[in-house]
Parts: structure tokens; sequence; C-alpha cells
């Protein structure tokens, strides 16, 4: 039997999303609810799959199958496909299982030619009428599916209009009209060295393909890599009889909504245009008018339209987006769709519809796109200022959020401009950043770099913070020396404006403004529901008593990882910690140690008391020793008359921890094995802030965790543990306190998921480091692989970024596999995920498949973690 | 029932070596025989084990069962321990499974005391005798098992000696005996605050502490680690009754082997001293006589021993090295074991074994260390020459044999001085060396770098060369711009001579003279005997057709890898590849492309020449962009007028390739995704080279293999494969030839292991890069590693580098699983390795045992390989 490639609205549901595509298939559940829908047809995500497949070819059954539903369109209708006296006309649009900008547009009045066009006229008796359809068509189908610039086009209309002397399409007349077909179809034979197309079936197969090609134009793989679609799913196509409201003052066109999609308010919301076609109501040349007026113009149509809309509204359990045509008094609707809204919209949505029975509380927790929340919790730029902004870049999105502020070029000159400086808006633009860059990154509005990716140090530390950070923009040319740089053809010196936009990775000139983000009670409500279904708990990234009470605030369950090295840039402690670096005897080391563990004894107090009991694990030091070493020659010059050193010596030991792979090098509990003494001072500050904060809370069951970081070896985490132990007991029994803690390990080596069953011997429990993880699983660079991944995205290899969205396939695999070790040889072993990883929606519902205990993620993904969490656990 | 901790002589046998060492299964295996031996016992290896998990000390158990032995040694010498008329004296010595210098000496004499000393003097009528022995036993007792400086004791000798004015030992009398053991004791109780133990029992136990210590000291780990021995294994601990070598002139001691240890010839080899004991032998005092001698000197003795010792090589049926001692004209045998030989002496010794019958070729090929083949191949110092030779410092044994010429520092100067040169014998000295310097290490006789392992670049590349290299040498204070280095105390310019041993890691002043290798005809036996057992098949790494040549001639049965890279650095070809690092466009890319083309076919052709219609494997361009780029101002100017650029766009070119993590950028196919033009290029080269080869040679098989380096997912290597394909097929059919190539890819990164059977749907083989994967799955770089893993090694984590030998716990995992899953998709993939581990032994067998078809390795290591593979393959 014949495979089934096009199906009629009347033979669809809107269960067949997958086959038909959401406009499709709402086509055929409109036919089915009796609504008033112009017929047609819909060749499937199949047919599409099967054209690429085909080596981009229809197959015969394809062609055969829209040739027989062109026959029942002409026979429903009563016309025939490229009849010379009355045309059938058809409109052409591409339609996905999701929704996706970049595909391609609708192509209008498919069918006339320059016979058919006559006939056209004389049957509507409007030969204006006829010829603007044809020379639109002739427009759309050269630009859209023969790529044929649009501007040549524009270009002629102007033309016949200058000589004419008019300003407006609507003035041009019939001869003008003839003119601009004539014109168009020689633009048509010039650039493509044939004549326009006159033979109906052959514009529509042509039209068909085109929707076929445009599932793999850039801008729809960008998209689906954004939006995480797969590019096997393919676009369907529909065909549909052409209605018309450019017929005269008794026809029109617009589009609607159920609820406003900007605030979720209820009620219909939309505008249209009378004596208008397609794309006029959005073009901008004539002001629509909103849909209220539509009452006093056609009150029966009006009334009509709203009991309808609500009809879908109530069909559909959700907000509708409409498009609509009015032929000559006869109402038609051409689409709907589940509306896009804003984040704040969509809570409101939710909790309405609860509110009125539609939906219940699962199906509002599943409705909200977890991702959106961003939006809510950040500031944004006004709308209205927005609309003057001039864009003169696009990077990376790497923090949410909107800022605007004083261009500065160091994290010195941040600090003494900005938030706790002079109080300035500052925006820290720099080739990349660094650990000791922090205290000028929390100055500032936001952060631009030239260098980095979506996890580099300058994202990573930005997202912690909730301030808006755009990283990667390749495009500037910056001298950090003279404080200047160039971006768009404009140059920017200190003190010059810029405004970023975290979320879309847009950079603009100028001042901005900004509105605060407003959370309200029906944010709440949304989040209370999500915990009622959750199964994984939700922890933060926290390493400033600051983030921790953020993220306490927007719901963190606990600190799933403090990373102490942050605390060591302070200028009090970063020079104790040089004296150390710089130490030849291991009492030398202790005594600069020494200096330094009461500061971390006091910010994990803080912690603790920030986290009201709730679980904190504390990462022990990371990163590589050269993160911490001085730059500057009057930094050496200090840090040598300290160390009893000459300047050469200090260069020397600085030149000595050069590496040439750093994020292989020496770190993580490398560290410890050579310099056990600082998992002693670490563990000495952890388990003595426990032991002061315990005694004064002693309701709280605090369990500090102490977590090991980059263990690849049972015995290596054996030799860090047996340190770790030893100081803890010894502290302990000292104080003659009665506190449990536990060791665990981040699992963030290949070596550690693969013998998991031997590293569970050691540890207490595993927080998978997805960070370094992807890095060692794929071999890329986090820092390095933006310059190579946009060849990877743009021939198809990869739809996302793999530090963004973990890779289920092979880095899932080592995941999956560490547990199944793991507990195999400690079942009681509790495992988390603390790498970027832990605040996306997608890597959360594979987190809640595996069997993780807890996600952590930055302060502001908290919220999105609670919410992806609720939806996995109710997809199950 | 209680554990069995002691074993007496009489109770063992040869089989019992993992229990009871080498030297206790040994000493039972001879009492077996009814050869004369002092009779004893042996503490187990268990107990040492048990030593250990009992948290260092005895358990009571072990206690108990030494004194049960130690009362029938009492009985059945008729002599109680501690007894001050009739002491029994026993020696006691340490005795692994494998013989491990580092270990603790032995001591002799145990069982004297200030009482038991004039017993002894009365019993032996020869108080000098007795004196003399006291001495000697605190001074090893204070030594050995106290650790109490040996310089204190023969400071004593000397100042004894000097106040009377004799020179020699022997010229002391008893009173400077007595006045000796006075002064020792002194010292003891100096360094250690408590007297000289008098209780017999007490210094036994304090020797067997001693021995289990020492099998944890640093210089046995170390030597554990470099000849893969686990730590686990733990010594045996052998106490036997003392007889006296030293009694007068019918008695006496000595060593003997029963063949030449360094040449193989047969007959006895050996020497000894009359009236002596233990170390008087090797100590250099007295010369020893031949053994030869002894038939006049002690015609009976010399007769029995001939026949013993021959009676000893038939038992074990391979060549002994025994110790002996006559006393009072009574023969006994103190040890027996396999003797450590040179390598042509093994090979020799193997071949005429099997020629007398005592062994078959299975044997003879299982007997032989693999890795000892190294010193065959090898250029050695001349053992004369070497005794002057002043060591200046040592560092990794990166690539084997000796080598000696003139300082130089840069590779220019190298190619300008050296081999190619002006002929002279240079020494390349670098503080790293990177892929431009190929041409100079080649014209260099060795090679020394002060950064990098055993897998550095230099290590790899002179292994590969097999030019004799030792690096890391992290002692060195170097400037390249001025030409001076300095090392244990010596400086040197450039012209100074200095010599290297590549198979020790030794670095010596001045210039030592060289032998060649000398490869005989039993060589070729052996190696014939291995390929008639192996199953794996051998390759080699060879980049050069005179490198295919000398491995061809050593046994490789093709090539595993060809980096093409290495030939882009020739000065004609780098300037190409240069220009088109700096095109702007494809078109001009593949104009730069062009010009390599030709000589890259012209290089395939050559290896395809070599290897006689043995596969070839070439893998495609590797490293990134960056180590391609012009260094010098000169170079940069060059290239800058070349492609009509100014000199600072260059700079900005190069700049913009700068990588954080250069291992895990922009390298392997990631190149070709971003220029499929170089794929491209690389394709036409390796096919139009096949075709016109396999015109040449019609009988040849010629399928060139093409190997796609670095992939991480299916989806990627299927888009390099695709241009492979069809620029392959495409150059195929233009010259209308019927050829057959295959596709595959390294699997080196830990993605690639985990997906392997979506990767070998784009794959006819898998090749090993267990460089590169052993990196990625440890997260270690190569080049970094060195710094951190030492403290692993001194802190017993690892006790091997995971570099030179695979770690079969992780990395072998991934390698297993790889395979399954890859034959699971296809099941006639073949797999091979090609990583430095494709010449170690260990992991030879690991890869015979997963089912590899073949490993891959370095010209010099061929035959390593085909012994390390018949030797797995005969442990089946």
């Amino acid at each position: 039997m014949a495979n089934k490639w096009v199906y009629k609205f009347t033979e669809g549901r809107a269960s067949m999303r997958n086959l038909l595509g959401g406009k499709g298939c709402n086509l055929a559940e409109m036919t089915y609810m009796g609504m008033p829908i112009p017929q047609g047809f819909t060749i499937t995500t199949e047919a599409c799959t099967a054209y690429y497949d085909n080596g981009k070819g229809l197959p015969q059954e394809v062609l055969d199958q829209i040739d027989e539903n062109i026959a029942w369109l002409e026979e429903i209708n009563g016309k025939k496909f490229g009849d010379p006296n009355d045309p059938l006309l058809v409109s052409v649009r591409s339609g996905a299982r999701a929704s996706m900008p970049g595909m391609m547009d609708t192509i209008l009045n498919l069918g006339l030619n320059d016979i058919a066009v006559e006939g056209f006229a004389k049957k509507t008796n409007n030969e204006r009428f006829a010829y603007d359809s044809y020379r639109r068509f002739i427009q759309m189908y050269s630009d859209v599916v023969m790529e044929v610039s649009k501007s040549l086009f524009e270009k002629e209309i102007d033309d016949v209009k200058a000589k004419k002397g008019i300003t407006y399409d609507v003035e041009m007349d019939v001869d003008d009209l003839k003119e601009l077909v004539r014109r168009f179809k020689g633009i048509y034979k010039n650039a493509l060295g044939e004549d326009f197309p006159q033979e109906a079936k052959k514009q529509l197969i042509g039209a068909v393909l085109a929707v076929f090609r445009s599932w793999d134009n850039p801008r729809a793989i960008v998209y689906r890599r954004m939006n995480d679609i797969p590019g096997s799913w393919g676009t369907a196509v529909n065909v549909q009889t052409m209605v018309f409201g450019n017929k005269g003052e008794t026809s029109g066109t617009g589009v609607a909504f159920t609820r406003n999609p900007s605030t979720g308010a209820k009620g219909i919301f939309g505008e249209y245009l009378l004596n208008a076609q397609g794309e006029d109501v959005v073009a901008g040349v004539r002001t629509p008018q909103p849909i209220s007026t539509l009452e006093n113009a056609m009150p029966a149509v009006y009334k009509q339209f709203m009991e309808l809309a609500t009809k879908l509204e109530n069909h559909f359990h959700d907000m509708q987006d409409m498009e609509f045509t009015i032929e000559e008094g006869k109402l038609y609707f051409l689409q709907t769709r589940d509306g896009k809204r804003t984040a704040p919209a969509a809570i409101k949505i939710a909790c309405d519809l609860v509110d009125e029975g539609q939906i219940d509380e699962q199906t509002a927790v599943k409705r909200i796109d977890a991702k959106s929340l961003d939006q809510l919790l950040h500031p944004s730029f006004d709308a209205e200022a927005l609309k003057a902004g001039q864009v003169i870049g696009t990077a990376l999105p790497a923090s949410p959020g909107a800022a605007a502020g004083k261009v500065v070029f160091d994290a010195d000159e941040a600090k003494a401009q900005g938030i706790g400086g002079a109080g300035e808006r500052v925006i820290l633009v720099r080739l990349e950043t660094s650990p000791e860059d922090i205290e000028g990154m929390h100055a500032a509005q936001g952060i631009l770099t030239v260098r980095g990716g979506m996890t580099s140090h300058a994202a990573v530390v930005a997202r912690g913070m909730g301030t808006c950070c755009v990283s990667g923009c390749g495009d500037i040319v910056i001298d950090e020396e003279a404080k200047v740089f160039t971006l768009g053809g404009e140059t920017f010196h200190e003190g010059d404006y810029i405004s970023l936009d975290g979320t879309t990775g847009k950079i603009y000139k100028g001042d901005i403004a900004t509105k605060e983000a407003e959370i309200g009670g029906d944010f709440g409500r949304v989040m209370a529901w999500a915990d009622k279904y959750r199964k994984l708990k939700v922890r933060t990234n926290a390493d400033t008593p600051a983030d921790a009470a953020k993220a306490r605030e927007l719901g963190a369950e606990g600190i799933g990882l403090c990373r102490t090295e942050h605390m060591f840039f302070a200028e009090d402690r970063i020079a104790a910690f040089r004296e150390m670096i710089c130490s030849d005897t291991v009492e030398e080391r202790e005594k600069a140690l020494e200096k330094i563990e009461p500061y971390q004894q006091g910010d994990f107090e803080k912690l603790y008391e920030a986290m009201e009991g709730n679980p904190v694990t504390i990462r022990f030091l990371d990163p590589p020793l050269h993160e911490f070493v001085p730059n500057t020659e009057e930094e050496i010059k200090k840090l040598a008359d300290t160390q009893g050193k000459s300047v050469q010596q200090i260069k020397d030991i600085i030149a000595g921890l050069k590496e040439f792979n750093p994020m292989m090098g020496h770190r993580g509990l490398r560290l410890a094995i050579t310099y056990p003494e600082i998992a002693r001072m670490q563990t000495t500050a952890v388990i003595r802030a426990a032991i002061k904060v315990a005694k004064a809370h002693p309701d709280w069951n605090l369990v500090p965790e102490i977590m090991i970081p980059l263990s690849c070896d049972e015995k290596e985490l054996a030799f860090v543990r047996n340190i770790v132990v030893e100081t803890a007991d010894k502290e302990i029994a000292a104080a003659g306190a009665d506190l449990k803690y536990e060791v665990g390990t981040m699992i963030e080596i290949p070596r550690a998921a693969l013998t998991a069953d031997k590293i569970a011997n050691q540890a207490e429990f595993f927080c998978f480091g997805t960070n370094d993880l992807t890095q060692m699983t794929y071999g890329f660079s986090r820092d390095d692989a933006g310059k190579f991944l946009d060849s990877y995205y743009s021939n198809k290899i990869f739809e996302s970024d793999p530090f963004a969205k973990l890779d289920q396939v092979g880095v899932g695999k080592l995941m999956e596999m560490a547990v199944d070790l793991g507990k195999k040889s400690r079942p009681q072993l509790h495992a988390g995920i603390c790498g970027e990883h832990g605040g996306d929606p997608s890597s959360i519902e594979f987190c809640h498949r595996i069997g993780l205990d807890y996600v952590s993620c930055s302060p502001f993904r908290v919220p999105i973690a609670r919410l992806a969490a609720a939806q996995a656990a109710l997809k199950d």
C-alpha cells in the first residue's frame, strides 16, 4: 500500500500535530469543529523528511497525491486550477510541529497567470483587484520561491509611482498594475533566464519545494538550535483555497489573541484592516484598527467572531492566536494556534485558566516555558526607549537581563566608578574576564566580552551574580591599553554609553532606559504548584552570602556548589594566598594559609546562616595556582619584598606555573595531593564554622558537605579524603562537638564516571560537574570551542550547544554509568549536578530520569529549575 | 586455624614464589634438591601485607611463628639464640617475588651481643674473627635497621687506623676491633638515645621490620613503577643460619653465573675471595679471584661447585646467578636465582637453551624481556669511556640510546651544524620542541628538553626517529636567547660537549664515546619465533619514507599512523600552508593547498613503495593551525608581503588563532569541518598516489586507509567522510582506475568510544589514539602532568605513568566498550592502536586480550611489539 503523504483538512485532527504540523492540524481541528474554514489539504512532515532522504526531490507518490487533492479542491470549489475563466487560487504556507520563524513566508494567489488573470477579473468583476493580486503573486513567488531580491520589485513600484506623481500603492490604477506585471515578469526572466511559470501545477510544486527547502535555511537552523528543535522533524505544507479580504469595504483581514499576549489580561486583543490582504496588516502601510471597532463596522461578523474565538479558546483550553479574513461580509478563520506570550502573561494566563476551571494545576505547570522565567527575574529595556535603540552588534546571550551604562575597560575602574564606588552605572568591556575581575564584575551593571562562550568565566560568574552579560563578541576590535573599542562601525571610549541585552545578545549604542523586574503573586502560585509535583531538590551555586540569600529567596533548598576560590581574591586574602604560592617549604605555606583560614571560616559561617540549616556543599580549591599570581610589576615587586625574594625569583615562580592546557593541568584535588596543607586549612575552616553555627542553632541539623573536585581515581580521592577526615575529626574532638559531616566528590573527569564503583568507596555523594565533564568527553575546550562550533551548527552537525544543553548520548551515558556503578557499591550515595546544565530544563529532565537527588544552579535559575523539575516529574 | 606466616626451607618449593619471594622459594627448592644449604626459614610476603594492613605492626601470630621457627633452628643447629657460650647466629635478607634493588641490605651475624661475642670467640677459637663479626653486625644493624649514617662508622674506622698508622682493615688487631665495638655502640646510643640491643630476639624483630619497611622506601617505589611491580605484592624475609667464609684460608665466599650475563657465552663466570664475608667480594677492598682459580686452591670444592652449578641450571632451565660460601673447606650455597642479563645475552642464552634442548621456542619467546630489546637497537656508551663520565643531571628517559655532541640551542643551528649540514655531532637543547624543530631534530644525535613528559612532542618524535632523547629536565636553567644553560652546577655554552643516555635519563658532561648497536643472527631467530606465535599484527608510526623503510627492516607489517602534518614543515610547503592559513576565501585557500598537493602525493607514493603493498594508514591534518604560523618578525613580514596584507593584519590572524587549551581546541577533523578544502586536498593526494603506485605494482593489493582524527560524533564524522568519499570517487573515476580504499577514524575522544556504535556507521576501521584518549579520560594534559604526577608516585597513588602504560581500568574500559559497540554495528570493523602504548608490552597484552587486530608503534619499537604480541598470545 502506498504511504499517505497528503491529508485533507477533513481528514485530520489536532492530535496529528507531528504529522500535519501545528498549522495543518489546527485547520483540521477547526474543520472538525464546524468552523468557517476555506478548505484545503496538508502535505505531511514525513513528505519533508522523504524529500531530504530522497536527495532533495519529491517522491512520485507525493506528487500524485498532491494532484489528487487539487482535483478534490477543484471539485468542492467548482473551479479549475489554472482555468482561464474562473481559476482556483490557493495559498501555500509552511507549518512545522512547533512554530518556527525563519521558515518560508506565505504565498498567496497561487494559480494566476497571464490568461487566468483576465478570467479572474471578469469573474470578480474587478480588474484592478485581479491585476493587483497577480502582481503580488509574481512578487511573492519570485522572492520567496526563486530568491530573486525583493528590492528589484520595490524599485519598479517606486518608479511607476514617481512617474505618475503618486505616493501610495492604492493610488495605482489598472494600467499601472498591468505595467508592474510586465516589469515584474521582466525581472523574473532577467534573473532566472526563463519566463515566469504560467502553469498552476508547476507554480504549486515550486512553492511546496520552497517550503521544504526553507526548513534548512540558516535562520531556521539557528532558531532550531536555540529552541531545541530537532532537524528530523521537518515541516508540513498547507495548501488552502484563497479567500480575499481585499474585495472592498465589506472585506478585510486581521489577527487576534483571546487574551493579551504581553500582560495575560483576559479579553480579545487584536486588529484588522478593511479591504486588505495578508501582509498588509503587519506591513504598516495603513494603520490597522483595534478589533473592538469591528462591532460598529460589521456587527454580525463581530458577534460571530467573538463567539467563535471564545469557542476556540474553550476548545483548546489555552489562549489562541488567530488569523481571519472577511470576504464580502463572510468570516473565515485561516489559522489558530496557542498564542506566544511573554513570561508574565504566561504566568497570569495559566493561573486564570486554573481559576476558570479550564485546566488543572499540573497542566498549568507543564504549560509554562521554564526557560522564559529568566525574563521575570531580571531588568528589561523599557519598550518605548528600546524602539530608538541602535543595534551595533550581536553576540552570545550569556546572562539575561538588560543593562546600560558607561564603558569601562578594567575591573578596578569598574570598582571605582560603579556600584559600591562612585555609584555610576558602568558596563565592563573586556577581552575576557578572569577570577581577579570578580569585584569589578560585581560593581558593573553589565559585562561584555570579546572572547569566551556561554560557559566562559564571564558568563558563568555573571549568571551567578544575576548580572547581564553578552559574551564572545568576536566582531569587537578592542585596545584595552588605550581604552577604546570599535563595533558596528562605531568607536567607543571610556565613559561612552552602551546598552546590553543579555537575553538576546544584542549590543546597543547609547543609554537605553531599563525597568526592574516585577514578580507578582501568580508567580508564587505557579512555584508552589511546581514544588508540589517535583521530585528533584533544587540547590544553588553560590559563593557569597549575598548570592546565597538571593537564591534562598528564590527557593533554593541548599547550596550545591560553593566555589571557595572566589573567596581568595579580596585584597587581604590574595596577598596571603600569593605568599603561599611563593613559599619554599610546607611550614611557610602553612603560615600563609593560617592567615586565610579565619576569613574562610567567616565566609562559611555566613553561608550556613543564609541557608538556615539546609545542606551546604563546599568545594575545595579548584583552579590552577597561576590564576592567583600577580600580573603587574608593582604587585610582583610587593610580593618579592614580602617573601624576601628577588623580583626575578618571583617571576621564575610565575613562569614555572605556566601551563599548556591549564584545563587539564595542576588543579582540583591535584593541588591537595601536592599541597595537603591547603586541604587541611579548608577542612579546618569548614568544620570550625559548622561547629560554631550549629551551636548557635541547635535546632538546625547542620551537616556540612565537603566536595573534592576533579578526582579520577579511587586512591587519589582516598588520599585527600584521609586528610579531610583526619583534620575534621581532630577539630570535632578538640571542640567536644557532635558534628556529622560528609565527604564527596565532583564527577567531572570521564575516568571518575568510568570507575565510579571504586570512587564511591571514598565518597558519600557525587556531584556531576558537567561543564568539565562535557569538555573532557568531547575534547572541547569551552573557552576555545566557540571558534569552530559555528561550523558545526551551520553544517547541521550539532543542533545545540553541548555546554548549554546536556549531551544525553555521550556525557549522559557517563552520568548514568556513574550513578549505577556508584549506587552499586554505596546504595545510600546521593547525587546531584552543579554544572551549568543544572539550570537547563531539558538537562534537568534528564537528571530526573537517571535518578539524581538534586540539581544546583545559579540563584536566578532556581525558579527555572523548580519548574523544570516539576515538568519532568509530571512527564513520568 | 591460624594462618601460616612462616615456612621452613624444608617446607617450600620453587612454585611458591608469590608467597616466599624469589630468594625464599629457591632456598626451599635447593633444600628439596639436596643441595648444601644452611637451613633457615622464610617469613611470607603475606606477613608483609599484613604488616601494612595492621598499621605497620606485626600481628602476634607472626611473632609467635617466628619464635617457633627459631626454636627449630636452635634444635637442628644445636645452638641457642643469644647463648653466651655458643650463640646461634643468623643472617636476615629481604626477598620479594621479583628481584628489586632498593630493598633492605643483608644483615649478617645477627645474634651477637657483648657476652655472646666472648662465647663465640672461645667456640671458634678466634677472638679477632668474633670481634670483627660483632663490629660488622653493629655497623650493619645501625645503618640498615636503625638508619644511622654509615659515614659515622667509617670515620671511626679511619680514626683507629690513622692512630695506629695502618692502611687496611685486615691490619686491625683484636684490641682495635674491641675499641671499634665500643665506639660503634657509642655512636648508636648517641644517635638513638638507647643502648645497642643485646637481646637476639629483639635484634631479629628489628631486622624483620626493617625489611618490611624497606618495601616502601622511595627507591623501591620508583623501581616498582619503572618495572610494573604492584605495591601489593610485598616482600618476604629470609632468616638463615650463618656460615662463615672468613674463618681463614680454607674459607671463602663468592658469586657466580652459569653463563656470561653480558654476552650470554656458556661457561661458569664468577669470582670469589678467600677468608672473606658478605660484602667483601663486592666492596672492592681486595680484588676477587676468577672462579677458575678455585680449581687449584681447593680442587674438591671446585669440582663440587661446578657439578652443583650445572645441576642448578639444568634444574631451573635457565642461567643461574649464585652466591656461595666455603666454611673451612665445606661448600654452602646461600642463594640462586635466574641471572639478570643484558638484552644481547638474553637473546643468546634463549637460543642456546633451545639448541641444547633445555627449553622450547615458546619458553624462549616468553623469557625475553620485550622492553629490553630497545638496548639492541640503539647506540650505547662505551663501557670504559662511561666510567669517567660525570653525571650532571637526570631526567626522563624519553627515547633510548646514547649520544654525545656539541650543544646547540635551536633547530636551525642543529640543521646547519649536524647531520646533513656540517656533519658535526650535535645535541639539541631546548625548553621544549615544536613541530617546526623536526628538521633540526633529525640533524641531531640527541635531544634534551627542559619541559615535557614521556609523551611530549620531543619524546614522541625522537622515539619515532630512533634518536636519543632526555626530556623534562626541570633542573636546567636555560637562556635560549643567550645560548647558555646551567645544570648540576655546570654552565654550558653553544659548542660545549654533553652526552645523553636516553635509556637511563642521565645527562653527562663532556664527550663520551658511543658504540653502534650490533644485531646478531640470534635476534632474527627469536623474532621469527615470535612472529610464529603472535596473533596481533604489528605496524609502525612513520611519517617519512626513511622511517618507513627502517620500520619495514625491523619487521613492520604496514603503517598504522602517518602524521601528515609533519610533511608540512619543509620550507617550500610551510610557505604555502601559511598562505592557506592567512587566506580570506575558500578560493584563496584552495589555491594555496593546490601548491602542497603534489608534495603530499609524492610523500605518499614513497610510503606506499616502502611498505611494498602492506597497508598504509594516512591520518589527516591534526594539529591546530597556530602550530604552523611564523614566529619571527622577518617571517611575518614575508608572509604579509605574499598575502598582500599588512604586518598587523598577519599578527591579528596569528593572535586570533591563539587558544587557551589547544589540546582541546580547533584541531583534528574540526579543521576539516571548517576548511573542507584541506580534507579534499589530502584525499586527492592519497588517492592519486595510490593509483600511481598500484599501476606500477599490479601484484600489490594496495588499499589506502584514510584516517580521520579526533572524531566525537557520528554526524561530525559523516560530514568529513562524505567529503573524502566524494573526492576519492571522483579521482578514481577520472583515472578510470579500480582502487579500493577505506575510511576510518581515530578513537581518541571519550565520546567517540561511548558512541562507537554510531561512529562505526561511518568508519571501516578504528584506531585508538591512546595518548589523547588517556589525556581526556584522566583530564591530564600530557605536557603539564609531569609537574604533579611526581606527588602521585611518591604518595603511592599511581604506580605507573598512564601515558607509558595503558590504564586498563579506565581508558581500557572505554577501549573495550568501543570495540564491542563498534563491532556490534559493523562486524567487519578492524581496529588497532597507534598511541605510544602500541610499543609497551603490558599495553600490547591488553590490546591482544580485547581483540584488536594490530598495534602500531615507532619503528624502533616494532621488535618489542612483535615479541610482546607473541608473549600475549602464549599467555592465553
